[in-house]
């Protein structure tokens, strides 16, 4: 075979994933167990599967299970379950959406695939448009939809880092994203972020947020929020956050973090028609979605139990994590180091900065799995990033998904092996 | 915003899609039933959605549902569901498959959109390859998967028809077809046909494939072939066919046709190699298939329901069918005019060739409309032509899905209109 220009970008894993096979290497090669924190796979908690499976029971009560899985569906989503979404929102922030602002896609990987695509690259006047990251540390995935990858672009954050609380966050460089030669401009073509962030936890603010999306409206540039880990559902913020909706922006929720990544299910908000270009993006790749996982969502949010349960069961499960993993950090780590752990704002992930960390991050990677600990190397986390920043290599990020008692263990051993790493250098 | 070219090209909607609209408008508009001829959704049989059914209690019965559904899975797809399909084929063919074989993508479509793309269009050196049809009309949907849409082009068949009996068959014109430089050749990336076709329920021989799997040996291309309708499941073939496997070929199953549309599940069963291009390309886009229509094929599979219901009650269903039309058309078609019905050998659609008519097949379709039938013009199912085919213009596809009773009123409008057609250009 030979393969295409397209064939050989998209044959090339990046971020996340090209770490995975090391991962995944590591564990069947290992002679003892290790504490993983590396996974992006959420936790079963019993009362999101026993909600899921009672959803299943009513579905096949009902004589429409057999259309569901029987029948092609059309491209934009299975109708009762935008019906429930639209509902949902509509009362939930006051809104006056419809059907035709919404499609599903199978999962929202698939929403920054089609609309990375449809919406940068190159345009049909011979420029290149961008898909600008304003917020990096972001989701690893982002570097791996586009198909002309160079038009993927980030841009550095400031950090705010409080020496005293080993604390610190991220904040939007508003300067460089709303120059139009460097941030949002004419040549980007679609802006994204996850918010709250994978894999920092940070939750941009409201104000933020209506910042960057007032500058793009100038340049026509439609700004996707990522809301895998956004209320209603699965509610992992650990701050208050508003949506935002409006001309320009699409608002992308994922099932996934609701206790559903095995059926694959997002659904972009918006603009009827940036909707309908993702969906005949999708009618041409895969014609639809599936069915099953949308019919089920359907029933946990019209009956109101999946909006309850994320309040009530998702979010303190990694609100308590995170909080452990701090107060682990506090007593752990040598206060005369300069780590500083990425304020809780939301997610399913701890991230920690360690300033001036002697060897890089991928290296540390290595240290870790020889004390039996897996964590992501951040630097997975930057695609796109323009110029060189120190701090990218500096950065892991530790899953909320291990036990109570494997996350205080690996706590522990990162706390070892990173003081003798800058101990050693001092020497 | 603003849409880059990629944007354009999947904005488009090519071949039944483009016509499918006309049809829900013309449905929703509608003041009286229409025969409604046009449908690829396949009839829910009452047992197959038994089936299917049961494989869900089944699966809800064990611990394991909350897994399928609850948990991200590698991009290859449901282990289970792999080990079903691949023990199932090395029984039946004598085969020596392993998981290395398969990749399961959401429905059979995403298949053929990650091959064209990664296979052929723009190469490194600057040229380009093509993703060819050698057998065509073939499936619309060859037509929608490339992002440089150029780059498919088809090859039309010999015709073989028979005045006396009024039927025909598609023969591929194997010349073409291995001539380098028009057919299967340097630049050609992958070829791909359906076998048995939709939409002309032609089966190619099995020396035909031979043929061209040899052939495209030579130059290194793999050759897909769209099993969507062949045995074991949905094992919509009415004369004996036998599969053909071996280094270059990607044998492309799809759930569709036996009960599970809804759930978008193929699998691309072929060289490792080729195989894990399109796993790649999956992790990138989409990060893996939905798994719970997966989990409960891997039940229907396993215990031998699916390829026995798939012989005892879906092909049975459909053979009746077209043994109907054809008898209908015998009975209503003038013999003087030269109609032709495409020999029934599989699928799920009778194709009427209706040579020398005086209207193009667009202008038939909207005269049928009149009368209440809905039929797809066949010019839909000649994805990248190379040249003019008048032939192309001259034929209809339509549906088994309806029922008998439709089926047999439909027939009966569609020869009188013909028949007024074909008479009135004759004065």
């Amino acid at each position: 075979m030979h393969v295409s220009q397209t064939g050989a970008v998209m044959s090339h894993l990046t971020g996340v994933r090209a770490i995975m096979k090391d991962i995944i290497d590591t564990l069947r090669a290992a002679d003892r167990p290790f504490i993983n924190l590396s996974p992006g796979n959420p936790v079963i908690l019993p009362e999101m599967a026993a909600l899921w499976r009672d959803c299943t029971h009513q579905l096949l009560a009902k004589q429409s299970f057999d259309a569901v899985v029987g029948r092609y569906g059309n491209s934009q989503g299975y109708e009762p379950f935008i019906e429930a979404v639209v509902t949902d929102f509509n009362a939930r922030y006051g809104l006056a959406l419809t059907a035709q602002n919404c499609v599903v896609t199978p999962g929202s990987q698939s929403i920054f695939f089609f609309a990375a695509n449809a919406l940068s690259g190159p345009m049909a006047d011979g420029t290149d448009k961008s898909f600008l990251l304003p917020n990096c540390p972001d989701y690893t995935g982002y570097g791996g939809v586009h198909l002309n990858p160079k038009n993927v672009r980030a841009i550095a954050p400031t950090v705010e880092a409080c020496g005293n609380t080993h604390r610190m966050k991220y904040h939007i460089d508003m300067a460089q994203v709303t120059d139009p030669h460097n941030g949002i401009g004419p040549s980007t073509g679609a802006a994204v972020f996850s918010r709250p962030c994978n894999p920092s936890g940070n939750v941009i603010s409201d104000e933020e947020v209506a910042a960057i999306v007032n500058h793009a409206a100038k340049y026509e540039v439609p700004v996707f929020v990522d809301s895998a880990y956004a209320p209603p559902y699965p509610a992992l913020n650990f701050i208050p956050m508003r949506a935002h909706f409006g001309p320009g922006v699409v608002h992308c929720i994922s099932f996934s973090k609701s206790g559903l990544p095995g059926e694959r299910v997002g659904v972009a908000i918006g603009d009827p028609k940036i909707v309908q270009l993702i969906e005949s993006f999708q009618t041409n790749a895969c014609i639809h979605s599936s069915r099953f996982g949308q019919a089920i969502a359907a029933l946990a949010i019209s009956s109101g139990r999946l909006p309850e349960l994320a309040q009530a069961v998702i979010r303190p499960h990694y609100q308590h994590k995170i909080g452990l993993i701090g107060e682990a950090l506090d007593r752990l780590m040598p206060s005369s180091l300069p780590w500083y752990l990425h304020r809780a704002e939301g997610g399913l992930f701890a991230w920690l900065w360690l300033q001036d960390l002697p060897i890089r991050d991928w290296d540390l990677y290595q240290e870790l799995k020889r004390v039996g600990v897996l964590v992501v190397p951040g630097s997975a986390f930057f695609p796109g990033l323009v110029g060189d920043w120190s701090h990218s290599r500096e950065c892991i990020r530790i899953s909320l998904t291990a036990s109570v008692d494997e996350l205080y263990e690996g706590i522990k051993r990162i706390a070892e092996v990173v003081q003798a790493i800058y101990l050693k250098s001092r020497h």
